[in-house]
């Protein structure tokens, strides 16, 4: 049977996605047991020098919506990253999951040697469908997930691996 | 043509580590610059109750290694958790490389329903080798080999996103 493009992109996007957005529910929770402002949460980082919880979850929906639509050979949508608290990210990942949805299969299945081409560092970068799915979206993809995850939990909200992994 | 189960997992996962394995050098070129004693960087962690380097290192290849060996049915190897040098655990994920690298594409290639049993918190779970692979293993990896990452670029160690992504 195989995998096809489809089964390995958008609704494995999807899952994580939703599992992010469970994970930023415990944070608001946490914050508003501890009395912490809300606007706090989505500037915290790792290091100074790393971006903060909400560029991190921004990135993610956007490599997960660029990933679904390059792969569908669609527009990518613009979502301007003016969010900022924790309701804020959750509406971005749920404008990102209605945009994930709303590729049919069949435009995503078939993709393994369509080309595409990314800007990085000013430059274009070529890659096939296969190639730009699996060595860099994914990665990316789950990078700036676990990083989101990691600031939370480097900052005492109680999550654990289960919430990261969801229902696979 | 489709994505072949061999495709999404042993090069992938190798490809990964390699990076791994090229952050663990800079990281102990950090640590010979800075003096800080080479002993100390396996046990730091981003927050007391989270497991520090180098069991994410260990986790990392033992989902990796764990990973090919369901898939293509064979035992998985035992590597003792007995690193706490970079050195020692550069040497982990080359041991988990060798591994990855020995199974043949044929073993892996047609095991999207395999059953795959895992034991999660005392309870035998079932999966078809499509779902673990997809919705377990890949997050689960992802998620500790970024935690490496996070952990190193949080104490100071000058790696970026190009380290972790390396060549697509």
């Amino acid at each position: 049977m195989k995998i096809s493009m489809y089964q390995a992109s958008a609704p494995r996007f999807a899952n994580a996605l939703r599992n992010l957005s469970a994970i930023l529910d415990k944070a608001q929770a946490h914050a508003e047991a501890k009395k912490i402002d809300p606007a706090v949460l989505g500037g915290l980082r790792l290091i100074a020098d790393m971006l903060p919880l909400a560029r991190q979850v921004q990135i993610a929906c956007d490599t997960a919506k660029g990933a679904v639509a390059r792969l569908a050979g669609v527009d990518i949508p613009q979502h301007p990253d003016t969010e900022q608290t924790i309701p804020e990210l959750k509406a971005r990942i749920a404008k990102t999951l209605d945009f994930v949805a709303s590729l049919p299969a069949a435009k995503i299945d078939g993709s393994e040697e369509r080309e595409v081409v990314l800007k990085l560092r000013g430059q274009d970068v070529k890659y096939n469908g296969l190639q730009y799915l699996l060595g860099h979206a994914w990665p990316n993809f789950y990078f700036h997930v676990t990083t989101a995850y990691d600031i939370l939990r480097a900052n005492g909200v109680e999550i654990g691996k289960r919430d990261f992994i969801g229902t696979p």
